[in-house]
């Protein structure tokens, strides 16, 4: 029977027939060629590495999960907190490499405002379009909030003193993003052993979110883990190199690039699930995954490459932002804490994120190019 | 008997017997031979145009009230949800007819925060004055202070990233305005269709609100609708003439005029139906009516003014703030939504948010006259 | 029998002798001693002062809630509220008699951040470490974070106007200072009569919390009082001295010593006991000194200090904080404000308010010294 035959199938192969996202992946192949052949097309590059990436990161979303499903749950859960955004770490590392420090860190910031604005809204409107009132467990959203608001804490301070005082000295800078990085990513880990092992029944229903699915074996999983990341890098390399030149020519800001572009392209498999889970009235899930990875690329993935850019980066980066991104980050953790605590959502809660992130959006669109 | 003579009365000329406010229209025609005889007396002029305004928007509420009695739920809730502030929205119009766009965004912004704490801490007083602890619907208050924030945060991020980056190139902020403006409008809308329609049962206390009162026949509301209209539109052009030269007579700084004057002219009769609201312990109406009005004026009174300002002003006006302005509707916009979240209230309450206000007010009526 | 010739022991020596934080009482005849011989030592004076108050403010406030405990409950209370923050005062009183503003308003800031997010998350956790999850009365931990909350705002507003706009009229910052100080010492009362007159029943379980202390007799609470409230005033002297030449010596930031030494030592006593009521689950205790300690000291001695600078100052202070400091102060009443929003905690939301502080901490440490 064919249906027998498709479940002794190999697995990954399996995924791909079923899911339609997954089709994308005959571009990776296309954008390789075309980067040999017409090297200069940058916005035909641009396109072709967005339409590359976004089924790679479905692949390294789901192979993560199958690795995570089969270790066990604190370890599961450990694996998933830092590979989970590997996409958007290695796409940050190939612009850091590259020395395109405004890029890493708009980026970063633009992550962070688009998984929980966007994410968490379109979450909350799809979900809200279909179920006339739907609950979540807060305990989780209460947990990402607070540390998302010690991260923009952490970037934000130094902003305000150095900004207000008009003292930018690059030595204080460096130092002081050192050390925070370090904190952030202590304040990560202590966040883990909380949700994870400390006051794990608080979190009880987020943890099983994934059931539905059935996780690879661990070899495929393994495998598929340590070949997509290596795909994934080579196309961001065309990506890097392709997207502000490409974003000329369609007239964006390099702003709205950084902030709006790379955050969709880079997050583009996570939505996928977020709005999944939202349209089958598992909103933990989706809130979940949009505020979960938001507050991993505030605590981990920044950090971390704060760290490695004394390793690999021209001169080290530090986590020094623009006000206005600082005051976007602030808005949206603000936004978000505020959204969350009552464990309720309508479809007019996503519509008002959604609203907030088109003001961020349109704001960036339209600014003069000179700002940045 | 009297009593059944005063019910066969005209339904307007019982209405002005029974409520003092009312006698305050004999200053309607004082104020227009004042304007005539002594075109010069500006404080004289001033205090005669705010003594016939008063009375003139009290009849304008019970006008626009009657209609929306009388058309059904959702015309009429409509109705209320654009013609509520028609006072405020005469009289930012005849200054923007006179090109005054400093005192037009000082009276929206003045009168959002006005609304959020003035009116809201003097109702939670009045209130709890009376009454030990009082309850009211959150859902009511979460859904406008929600859209209040919105239109605070499309307030303060192009100040925030002009004011930072020192960019401020007119044509951006142009476009912005005009994008935000479409924005804001369909948000409100949203927030319409989502109380009014998709999820009016969490609303259900606020709705019949008013019942107390019987409403006028259609025709006479109309007429009162129509015509008093326009005697406020001739009242506010003496009003919007006065008003500065009185300040400076009086010591009061152009920013206080703006701010804490107008604002309370333009609201007084909403004013006095929340206090009386709150004193019968019917909280749910005074809190609607505060943080209404407020996003009314955000959300629609202010993006309708600047597409106004195309067809009638002298040049298109923007909705760039100064900071300070932003910065106060930003912590208005906070306290609110706090406040609010626990559904609850007590005297002190009320006096904390008047405290907020009376620092506010304090600080605009000493600041020195070039800052604005 | 030992014990029972104890219980009849003088109640300051019983005291003196179990409690071996005040053993440290050995430092004040050494500080003084040490200031007579040797008045350049600054950085061994800085050290000996340090050791020396934190003893004395521990009598003292223990001789400050035993006059409390015997006057009855509104006057004990409206004591309590007075002097509970005497040392803080005392310091801050030396450093005014000597001109030293950016010390004494450093101090205050200071001392509010230190209390809402070191005290109070030190507490959480300690608690937290011991107990899985505790509860406390959220009415209190509200009534105070609005207290704080427009303290803040008072702070804030015209440091905002001002900097904004750039026109620091010194005079209109004095007027402005004055009234604002007038507005929170009234605020201050109104939320004393709230709390412990008209809604006290919302307050009930923080109220009766020093129960297991036996308090001292009248004739000695006063006594103390007075005696170690002269002892704390020579000492702070020795201590204002010495502060910024050992602060240098230690390689310390002037902000950074302001902000987090000096609030550190002027509240080490309050710490001791609110430290111990968490880990006695009794967290009501623990929350109410924190944040009833941080209003005060926003609320009361902060305005007071305004007020007796124009007797015992050089020059009249005014409010007008560095914008850095406000903003600390706001993200500390902000996140004090959401985390205690609960009611109930966990130690890492202890863990989470102890990163805000190291933030903030590793900021000023690491300042360049141009900047204040």
């Amino acid at each position: 029977m064919p249906a027998q035959s498709a479940e002794r199938m190999n697995p990954l192969l399996r995924e791909i027939r079923h899911n339609p996202l997954l089709w994308l992946l005959a571009f990776v192949p296309v954008v390789f060629a075309a980067a040999k052949l017409k090297p200069e097309a940058h916005t035909l590059l641009f396109v072709l590495s967005v339409l590359a990436i976004v089924p790679l990161a479905a692949l390294l979303s789901h192979a993560t999960e199958s690795v995570a499903a089969k270790t066990g749950d604190a370890a599961g859960g450990l694996l998933n907190a830092t590979l989970g955004n590997l996409t958007e770490l290695v796409i940050a590392l190939t612009a850091l490499k590259a020395g395109q420090y405004m890029l890493v860190k708009a980026s970063i910031a633009g992550a962070i405002v688009t998984n929980t604005l966007f994410m968490l809204g379109a979450s909350f409107l799809l979900g809200g379009l279909k179920h006339h009132v739907q609950e979540f467990n807060r305990a989780g959203a209460r947990l990402q909030a607070g540390l998302l608001f010690l991260a923009t804490v952490a970037l934000l301070i130094p902003s305000a003193i150095a900004t207000a005082d008009s003292t930018t000295k690059a030595a204080f800078s460096q130092t002081l993003s050192l050390g925070l990085a370090v904190l952030l990513i202590a304040a990560y880990g202590l966040g883990m052993l909380f949700s994870l092992k400390t006051h794990r029944e608080l979190f009880a229903s987020a943890a099983h979110a994934e059931e539905g699915e059935a996780p690879w074996p661990m070899g495929l999983a393994l495998a598929t883990l340590a070949g997509v990341t290596v795909l994934v890098a080579l196309v961001s390399e065309i990506f890097v190199e392709s997207v502000q030149k490409a974003a000329e020519a369609f007239g964006m800001s390099p702003a709205f690039v950084g902030f709006i572009v790379v955050a969709l392209v880079g997050g583009a498999a996570e939505m996928a699930s977020a709005f999944s889970g939202a349209r089958k009235d598992r909103l933990d899930l989706s809130v979940g995954i949009a505020l979960g990875s938001a507050s991993q690329i505030a605590l981990f993935v920044a950090p971390v490459l704060v760290l490695l850019s004394y390793v690999i980066g021209p001169t080290p980066m530090d986590l020094h932002l623009w006000p206005g991104a600082v005051v976007m980050m602030l808005i949206a953790t603000l936004t978000a804490s505020f959204v969350t605590n009552s464990g309720r959502s309508a479809w007019f809660v996503g519509a008002l994120l959604l609203m907030v992130y088109l003001v961020f959006a349109m704001t960036l669109y339209l600014l003069p190019p000179q700002v940045q």
